[in-house]
């Protein structure tokens, strides 16, 4: 399963959530990642997820069964590559 | 069709972004917009955003000819929401 999710967190908690989405997903840019994963790590995470955020924090995650009708495209420079090499 | 575009730019060009992808998306939270949009309306965000931004940019632009597939879950708040009654 294909998962495009992004986060508007408070300050204080960010580094601790880009820690944690990048143990299942791929940083793509600012507090988006995105990538394939498993329905039990997508439950993992989300419970990893929830004990970070709090009431005034927002996740939205995106997931897609398969990407068939769908299409990346990438004006300017493509940051997701980048993250493969560091 | 579904649209859901993210975007990481210079600061200078932060506003003169967002602006344009309002006249045509649902603006989420930091700098992400989602919504559905015509081929037409697309192909014209799309030349709007690339006589803004700079080599160093990057915007994402996910299209979903339908959403079958998807499901869109939010953890905490819906920042989406707020947005309706601005």
């Amino acid at each position: 399963m294909f998962v495009i999710l992004y986060y508007d967190v408070n300050k204080k908690r960010v580094s601790k959530m880009l820690k944690t989405c990048r143990k299942y997903l791929t940083w793509v840019q600012n507090s988006v990642f995105e990538g394939e994963i498993s329905i039990s790590n997508l439950e993992r995470l989300k419970i990893e997820l929830e004990n970070i955020i709090k009431d005034e924090d927002s996740v939205v995650i995106y997931t897609f069964k398969q990407m068939f009708y769908s299409k990346r495209e990438v004006l300017g420079k493509d940051k997701k590559e980048e993250t493969k090499f560091i």
